[in-house]
C-alpha cells in the first residue's frame, strides 16, 4: 500500500509500505476513506519537535476490512470514525470519560493513519460505526470529528461553554474555530473569536462567532474586558498552545470563569502566583475526542453541523507533501487527503 | 486601641493606635473577641515577601459596635464572623461564589484585624452574623471558619470531593489538616494526608483522614498511584504554595481529576506541557470563604464539626511577637490570640 513518511524535518515522501494486518486479537484493519493533515504534524516538519515517527497522521475515516478474534462489536464493512488515540473502553479512565488517558492507550500517531490502510488497535473502544454509509459529502465532516471537531468541542466543554454564557476562542485555525462551532452548538450566547485574519474571521462568523476582537497578548484581553463589563469571558477556549496564547486565554477569563485549552503545549511555563490570583478553573489536554463521537456523528449525519467546511484544501493522498508545504506556509488552515 | 505591627521582618510589637471609625456609610465597625496568625504573615516576618502593611491580621471574629447608615443586614450587638477579603456581595462575581474576586474587594490584611477594633467595609456583603452569642468553646472554631477552615473547605470543593472519591491532601498546615476535614464532610471515601510529622498525622486521622503518605515530591506521587491501581487520586488538596506541592498534587491526581490549589502561591512555574498530558482539572486561588460562611457557621453551631482543634496555641493579643516566633519557629501549626 502508499503511506506518507518523513524522515526528516521538511521531508514529507509517499512510498510503498507493507499492507498492515491484525496484529493483536482486539485490532481491526481500516481502509481509509479520508485523512488529513495537523497542525501538530508541523512542529516536526519545522523541525522544532523531533520526528519521533516516521510513519504521518493520527486522523481517519474508513471503512473496516478485518477484525481480530476478539473484537465483539465492530464489524466488517461498516464505515467507522475514531479518534487519534486508540482506547480500550474498558479501563476506568475510559468510563471516567478521559479515553485520550485510557491505560492501555495507543497513540494512532505512533502507527501513521496517513495511509491506504491502518491497523486500529482496541477496535471495539476505539472506533464508532456511522449508521450507514455515508454520502460523500458527509466524509470531510466525519473526519473532522476524528480530531479537530473533536478537539475544539473537547475545548468548548472544558471551558464550560453553555447557555447564558460569553466564550472568547484564542485561536483561529481548525480547532479554534472549531471550538466555535462547539461552543454555540453548547448553547453559549456570544463566541467572540480571536482572529486577525479576515478569511478566518468569516469563517468563525459562519460557524458562530457573534463578534470578534482583532487584538492579541494584553491588547486582545483589554478587549475581552471591554466587551464583558470589565469582567472577561465567563469560558475561554485556548486552541494554540504557546505562552502567549495561554496567557491571552487565563486573562481574558474572569474569576471562576473556565479555561478550555487544548493547544499542544510548546515552551509554556505559567506563572503560579499570576494563575492563583486569577482564580479561573484550567482544563485541557488531548481531547478525549471518543467520549464526545457518537454524540459528534449523530449532529453531522443529521447535517445539524457542518465541520468539514475547515477543510480548504483536498488533495489526494500522493500529494502529501503539497499539502504540508501548503499547511506550512500557511496557505491552508486544514489539509483533507482522499485516499 | 492595641494593634499589633510588623514594621520589619522579625519585628512584631504591640502599639496603640486609634481607634477605627465609620469611614463609609456601608461600615461596620466590630469588637474583636478572637484573631490569629496566618501562614501568609510569615512570608514577611521572614523576608521573603516585602512588609507592605504594618498593621497585621486579616482574620476575626467579634461584637459588631457601630454600623454605617447604609449597612441593612448587620446590627449592632450581633456576633459576627467574616472572611479576609470584604466584598460587597452584589456585583456578578460575588453573585456567582466568587466573593474573594468582588470587584470592590478590599484586602482585611491592609485594615488589619490584629487589634482590639476593626472596620469591616462592605459590612453586609462581608460579615455573617451567627444565631446568637457563642458559647467561648466554639470562638476557636467560629474564627477558623474565617480563613483557614473556608480556605480549606474551597480547595475541597475545588478539588471535587465528594462520596466514592478517593482525596490527597498535600500540606499538613492548618488548611491542609481543615482540607481533611472537609473532604471528609462532603462525603469522600479515602483521604489520603500527606504528612511526616507525627503530631499533625494524629490529627489528621481525627479530623478524617483515612490513611496517610510520608513521602514528598516524586516518592509521594508514587505512593498514592500505589494507593490507587496505578491512577492517582480522584481529587488533590493542594495547601503549601510551593513549586514542589504543585507538582507533588498534579502527579497525584488522575487524568480527569481535579486539582484544588489554596497555598498562596510562591515562585511558582507549571511546565505547560506537562500539566497538559496530565489531563487534570486545575482551580484554586484566593479561597471565596464567604460562599461557605453560612453552612460552615451552622456545622459549628451544630457542632457537626470542631475546626477549632487546629489552634494549637493560644496567646493574649499582647503576646503577639510570641505567637509569630512560635509559628516561625514551627513550635504551634496556627496560633490563636485572644483580645
Amino acid at each position: 500500500m502508499r503511506a506518507v513518511v518523513m524522515e526528516r524535518p521538511g521531508e514529507v515522501r509517499v512510498v510503498d509500505r507493507e499492507q498492515p494486518r491484525i496484529e493483536e486479537p482486539t485490532d481491526a484493519v481500516i481502509e481509509v476513506t479520508a485523512t488529513c493533515i495537523c497542525g501538530s504534524d508541523l512542529w516536526p516538519y519545522r523541525g522544532i519537535e523531533a520526528v519521533d515517527h516516521a510513519w504521518m497522521g493520527h486522523e481517519y475515516v474508513g471503512v473496516v476490512r478485518e477484525v481480530g478474534p476478539q473484537v465483539r462489536d465492530v464489524r466488517v464493512g461498516q464505515f467507522v470514525v475514531g479518534s487519534f488515540f486508540a482506547s480500550d473502553g474498558t479501563c476506568e479512565i475510559c468510563r471516567s470519560g478521559y479515553q485520550s488517558h485510557c491505560v492501555q492507550r495507543v497513540p494512532m500517531g505512533s502507527i501513521g493513519t496517513q495511509a491506504q490502510y491502518a491497523r486500529i488497535p482496541l477496535a471495539d473502544g476505539t472506533l464508532v460505526a456511522t449508521p450507514g454509509m455515508p454520502d460523500a459529502d458527509l466524509v470531510p465532516s466525519l473526519l473532522a470529528a476524528s480530531d479537530v471537531l473533536g478537539t475544539g468541542w473537547f475545548a468548548a466543554v472544558a471551558a464550560e461553554a453553555g447557555p447564558g454564557k460569553t466564550v472568547a476562542v484564542v485561536g483561529d485555525g481548525a480547532v479554534g474555530l472549531l471550538g466555535v462551532l462547539a461552543a454555540r452548538q453548547l448553547g453559549a450566547e456570544r463566541v467572540i473569536a480571536m482572529s486577525r485574519h479576515a478569511d478566518r474571521q468569516a469563517l468563525a462568523r459562519e460557524l458562530g462567532a457573534t463578534e470578534i476582537v482583532e487584538e492579541r497578548g494584553d491588547a486582545g484581553v483589554a478587549h475581552i474586558k471591554d466587551l464583558t463589563d470589565g469582567l472577561g469571558a465567563h469560558s475561554v477556549v485556548e486552541a494554540v498552545g504557546t505562552q502567549e496564547s495561554m496567557m491571552q486565554a487565563i486573562g481574558s477569563t474572569r474569576p471562576g470563569g473556565h479555561v478550555g485549552y487544548v493547544g499542544v503545549s510548546h515552551g509554556v511555563s505559567l506563572p503560579g502566583q499570576e494563575l492563583f490570583f486569577s482564580g479561573v478553573h484550567l482544563h485541557g489536554g488531548p481531547a478525549p475526542v471518543r467520549r464526545f463521537l457518537p454524540d459528534l456523528i449523530r449532529r453531522i449525519w443529521d447535517r445539524t453541523i457542518d465541520p468539514g467546511r475547515v477543510f480548504d484544501l483536498t488533495l489526494s493522498l500522493e500529494q502529501a507533501a503539497e499539502g504540508y508545504r501548503a499547511m506550512d506556509e500557511r496557505r491552508a488552515t486544514k489539509v483533507l487527503l482522499t485516499v
